[in-house]
């Protein structure tokens, strides 16, 4: 497994299918670029010519960052290939103000393990109920 | 008060103040234009030629949002100008996919009125014990 962080040799259908391949809603190749081209930072893991992962970051180069889309071929999970793009993205955000990511209850402890704690102080704007249910507290009632 | 999305006509060594007077750490001018040009999305609030507001966004361009450096003048605060920035930028973001901010604890109960709510699955990589103090819940301790 080699990591490349340019992205000019990336074949972006490749990375569109890697979304369908892990279980995520459907990216066009084209959107992908378009967002990987606002990324500071990006990481891509190889095996031969074979792309098995991708990680990158958004962020404003200078103070705020965070770690999104960080995804491995179901075929290559469990040899620490995420381990390996989320660190090599960590050692650059290192002059960073605030570095945070959002992380489903799985993968908490993965991160955890390279030094993320769980953030009290973040706050979303709920796309879907969906959206909210698996990443907000319950509601407060009315009272 | 008006707001205004243009920030050719913003003087930075007034936006450097800002931080200043609010009394978060001193930021240049120049970093803060730098980085305000990696923003989609920014707006400014003026009384007169007085800028007395900012807000912008970290973001991908469609994918990712965050609101950061939201900031009011002091002598305007409790005005509803805080409120009338985020609600400037939360509209531009209806189509992306997550939107996320991070606020300290006084401010939450203002943005959870603007439909923010408690977000349990960020994660943050402390930068100093302060900010983990502050922004993370206590660390577990190992048995």
């Amino acid at each position: 497994m080699r990591l490349e962080r340019d992205d000019a040799a990336v074949c972006w259908d490749e990375v569109a299918a890697l979304f369908v391949l892990v279980g995520w809603s459907e990216r066009s190749a084209e959107q992908l670029k378009a967002a990987s081209g606002r990324s500071t930072f990006k990481v891509f893991a190889y095996e031969g010519d074979e792309l098995i992962g991708v990680a990158r970051t958004v962020d404003d180069g200078q103070y705020y960052a965070s770690i999104v889309d960080v995804l491995v071929k179901p075929s290559y999970q469990g040899r620490g290939i995420g381990r390996a793009l989320v660190l090599d993205l960590q050692e650059r955000l290192r002059d960073f103000l605030q570095v945070s990511l959002t992380a489903a209850a799985d993968v908490r402890p993965f991160y955890e393990q390279l030094g993320w704690r769980r953030q009290t102080s973040a706050l979303l704007l709920p796309r879907s109920a969906e959206q909210e249910a698996s990443n907000c507290e319950e509601p407060r009632t009315s009272d």
